[in-house]
């Protein structure tokens, strides 16, 4: 198999190089990308270091490694363009376009992506993680009217996860609430999830996945059993459509897939960057 | 204050695209940005729409909207970059580049950069979200031994959040220990711990962050007060440097950044993306 070395570096935590090139990355198949990440080369010593070791890598592989980069100092860019190694600057390609369009310059300052600039918001998602941790698996559901969404599903069907996420990524305050055994049995909706019906999405699975989960946990169990799984689901999606709650397959989705539609659906506020669509 | 609107558009979940605009937009100061994200937009009749409310948008406001997309379809993309608005499409800038590079072709793909394409390194993220929220203050030690790291610190000095975030986005293996007053009185390392010194990392805060983030949660309690939380925090900064644990002040950093700095520093082997540095 092709294999090629990738470099994400930067002056501050390297976090959206990384993402910007693991998208870009997907989109090769067939070839072992092995990635190694630099943050923090925050002076020309860090910067030509880092040069010497791309450089060397070159040599030693024969191929030019691939270099994703996001320097806001200008000077430290300059230096890691000059390796021998394909270079992409996210920055340098967009501020100029942006600076035209807003007639302004950047402030070139570090650690405004990953760090605290938005005080607010970043307040927003430390707060929501700890409501996810806090409300999670249905521990309490005293605290439903904080909740922007309060997530539904039977057990394993992907509801911490998602519920993490949502909190990480956007600020959103996600419960969740597991379906027992007894409360699908009945039928209808919990007592104490009535008042919020308005914020409630439901998760379900394929019986197979789920099967394969749980029993992965609890081998050979009544709780991974083929019957089990099937009447559970069964009565979960059930109860959705005759209630009327909005719900999702997880088994093909990723969290950031469920949780980009529950946003969507739901037209959820999100804490960390404004409005959502 | 000048405002100005800004779209998120992609044929995907659009968080790609929400981190790269998020990252250019904070070297813009001074201007209010809107933020709209449309994801999804999987066929010409979307598009379409989004190109006439992008347009509208235009028009009413007087100033054409940024337009941040990553659209892995060609004809969608096309179709999107005959909007009125200044258009950077992220994949066109870099994918051409890279193909010429790895000599092949992308394969144009929707779903990869957040779906579930490498299953390996998706399912170990969705394990450690279920380990952290499974091993978070320290509510058990006895899964120490798969732990990838241990955070110490005392209370709310940010020790879940941060574990939360190396999980999801990193796939690593983290618990977390909270230092009790018992244990900082005694200044040595709780027993339960001696087995996994390699695995230790400490997070210490400013006393007066620490007292106004614990005053907010007990208002005028000893739990908040001044002489409290200065013990508890000259006794944990002890203890971490008695027993040569690595540590990091938490006040001014966020907790991508506090991650970024734990994984480089423990050079500990990430889930999602082959190797740290």
């Amino acid at each position: 198999m092709n294999r090629r070395t990738v470099f994400f570096v930067s002056d501050q935590t390297g976090i959206t190089a990384e993402t910007l090139g693991h998208s870009l990355l997907t989109q090769f198949e067939g070839i072992k990308f092995k990635q190694i990440t630099v943050p923090f080369i925050s002076d020309v010593d860090k910067a030509s270091e880092v040069v010497q070791r791309i450089n060397l890598t070159a040599q030693v592989e024969g191929y030019k490694p691939i270099v994703f980069s996001t320097f806001v100092q200008n000077d430290l860019r300059e230096i890691m363009a000059g390796c021998n190694g394909v270079f992409m600057d996210f920055f340098d390609a967009f501020i100029g376009p942006l600076e035209r369009s807003l007639e302004m310059k950047s402030t070139h300052t570090t650690g405004k992506a990953h760090g605290r600039a938005d005080s607010e918001a970043y307040t927003r998602r430390i707060d929501a993680m700890n409501f996810a941790v806090a409300n999670d698996d249905g521990v309490t559901t005293r605290n439903y009217d904080r909740a922007d969404i309060v997530l539904l599903g039977v057990s394993r069907s992907g509801k911490t996860p998602t519920c993490l996420y949502l909190a990480l990524h956007y600020g959103i305050f996600a419960a969740n609430y597991p379906l027992t055994e007894d409360e699908l049995d009945k039928r209808s909706l919990p007592a104490s999830l009535q008042d919020y019906r308005n914020k409630l999405y439901g998760l379900t699975i394929e019986p197979d996945r789920l099967q394969q989960i749980r029993g992965e946990r609890k081998p050979d169990s009544r709780y991974a059993s083929a019957q089990q799984v099937g009447f559970e689901l069964r009565a979960a999606e059930a109860m959705y459509q005759s209630n009327a709650i909005p719900y999702i397959n997880t088994t093909k989705s990723s969290i950031e897939e469920i949780a980009s539609q529950i946003i969507h659906e739901r037209r959820i506020k999100r804490g960390n960057s404004g409005h959502g669509d």
